[in-house]
């Protein structure tokens, strides 16, 4: 049932933000009553459409909820609250809420009212489901994803800068997928002038057409006028600059619908920062090895996704997906954890959870 | 049964060349009666092994042998005439023998003389038990393996030249044990010099401990004085240059046992066929970017091993695995085929066979 409700919650993947992705999942004498999940922030939580779902049979039934359930009146009423009204006998939770303030209240609340409450069930798969929104709440800053493709011998391009595809067609399909389910996506100046990319999810799925708010970092502003990036029909774009840059091209970008925004001093974290301030709660970096290295080096990378194509492209100058980091040492080296693999086709993914760096390693 | 013959052929692995590993088991009613595998060159096949060891009881039984039974009279007298001898009535064969010359020819006189014989019984397992013997024949030169163990962010080093560790514990133990089955390894003058490696198998296994001939392709002679590699009282060390090196260096190691072969042009091309007239089936390729490049570019390099290490280095001016090969798109890549990818421990080991490199393709 708790892998039926993060089912639900997933299918608004991308569109809760700063909300959690949350399924909830009613059930009398193990038969489903009512279902719901949080479609996006300003709706109703997830709770309440189960609840509207089920109706009567609420009474005395067992809630399964990927969340705890809130105990405050947000932009809603507390759903500890409802739960108690619907009369439900027992609440088994996923996860509890990861904010230190409201943390425990919406199960002492539900206890209090003599509801049975269990807590913890599927709970990786929870937090996992929610890393993102878990990020903002802990650190006050959106959940940072590294992507990028590479050769069997460690490329992202040719030396001149040539990356069309290195990955396979499942490979790159798996990508709008992932797309589809983030905030923001994150690159920079050069990514812009020699891969002009959409940045689009291209609609994956039919029922979820969701385009992520597209940034590019750009202190310069070095930017070609014609960029697929500048179509704002589909996604928005977001050019974060410092001011100082090009003022002919900031003109004409403008002109099409993109916001540009200039920052005292643009790095990875002031425009994570923004991000945060935006609501975002996933941001995936597609930038190349400079901006990657940044991002990295001022913490803000949890996750690393690299897809491999089983291919050599050769090149002592070809650019490689993460540049410098100032390590001499080859155990100065960031280390993965959770890391898994997983065939695509003929490509693989390795993905892993990077640890935050320790302020004296790197520098910034 | 045929498993447990390649099973059988595969202790001896390492030893065997220019020979094949060939196992041999022998059944009467499906009870094993006999198992033989090739020792090493000059020595019985694989079937006068289990042969002897089955005695009468080969008389009408089924023998399954993993590659075809010789017909010709070489340092042995031919097994198909033993075969013959000793009354078997049914042969079952891995593959036929590569050599376009003999290939077929015992299979014939088996069933001249009223045998039955079937063939290609685990064909594919037979053939990559061999692949190197098959090389050999086929091309006149031993099988190259390029072998390398880089970050997920593509690196064999740090900038400043720093590797070790990039892989885990349980993946260079697998080396050593990939290196007690090869013939040679190959490294160039750089690997020496900042790695200083042994290249030797470290006994990986108590019955086996064969340690490959270690070769050094160093054009300008520009090596260390003191290094594992000069050391030979474990492994031979060979040091194949232009003969216009440092003579000063080449005097110190030829006094501690190494062989130094001055040769025209020194190249992985004429390297291989060196070790071709020596009699290896199997060649590692061990060394950096620019050599491995030079070696795949001349088609020296069929299979590409490639231990990935969970980890994240950085540096623009970090060392990767395959230096230039002359390519500008993306689409020019040389692809892998047949590619598996394996956990070792927390890291993986992707690999896969390369084509050969077309003429026109890549500048020699």
């Amino acid at each position: 049932m708790m892998q039926r409700c993060i089912q639900l919650a997933r299918s608004a993947a991308g569109r809760t933000a700063p909300n959690p992705m949350v399924g909830c999942v009613i059930t009398q004498q193990g038969e489903i009553v009512g279902e719901g999940f949080h479609p996006k922030a300003g709706e109703p939580h997830a709770e309440v459409f189960a609840l509207r779902a089920a109706g009567t049979r609420a009474h005395g039934a067992t809630v399964y909820v990927s969340l705890e359930p809130c105990n405050h009146y947000g932009r809603t009423p507390p759903c500890a609250e409802a739960l108690i009204k619907a009369q439900v006998s027992r609440v088994v939770v996923g996860m509890v809420d990861p904010d230190p303030r409201v943390s425990g209240g919406g199960i002492a609340r539900l206890r209090e009212a003599g509801i049975e409450v269990i807590v913890g069930v599927e709970e990786a798969a929870c937090r996992q489901l929610n890393e993102g929104f878990i990020q903002r709440v802990l650190h006050q800053r959106p959940f940072g994803i590294l992507k990028y493709a590479m050769t069997l011998d460690g490329k992202i391009a040719t030396p001149q800068g040539h990356s069309a595809w290195v990955s396979n067609e499942a490979a790159r399909s798996q990508v709008h997928q992932l797309r589809s389910t983030c905030d923001a996506i994150i690159i920079g100046t050069h990514t812009v002038a020699r891969d002009n990319p959409s940045l689009t999810s291209h609609c994956v799925s039919q029922d979820n057409c969701h385009n992520p708010l597209r940034v590019v970092m750009s202190r310069s502003l070095q930017l070609p006028v014609e960029a697929q990036i500048w179509d704002v029909t589909h996604a928005p774009t977001l050019v974060l600059t410092q001011g100082n840059g090009n003022p002919q091209i900031l003109q004409q970008i403008q002109d099409q619908g993109v916001e540009v925004l200039p920052v005292d001093q643009l790095t990875p974290q002031v425009a994570m920062a923004e991000l945060y301030r935006r609501g975002c709660a996933t941001v995936l970096w597609e930038c190349g090895g400079t901006l990657a290295a940044a991002a990295i080096a001022q913490g803000m990378v949890q996750k690393v996704m690299a897809f491999i194509a089983p291919k050599v492209i050769g090149g002592v100058g070809a650019p490689s997906p993460v540049g410098n980091l100032g390590f001499s040492r080859m155990s100065q080296a960031l280390e993965l954890n959770q890391v898994t693999c997983e065939a695509i086709g003929t490509n693989f993914l390795i993905q892993g959870y990077l640890e935050p760096p320790k302020s004296d390693e790197i520098p910034r």
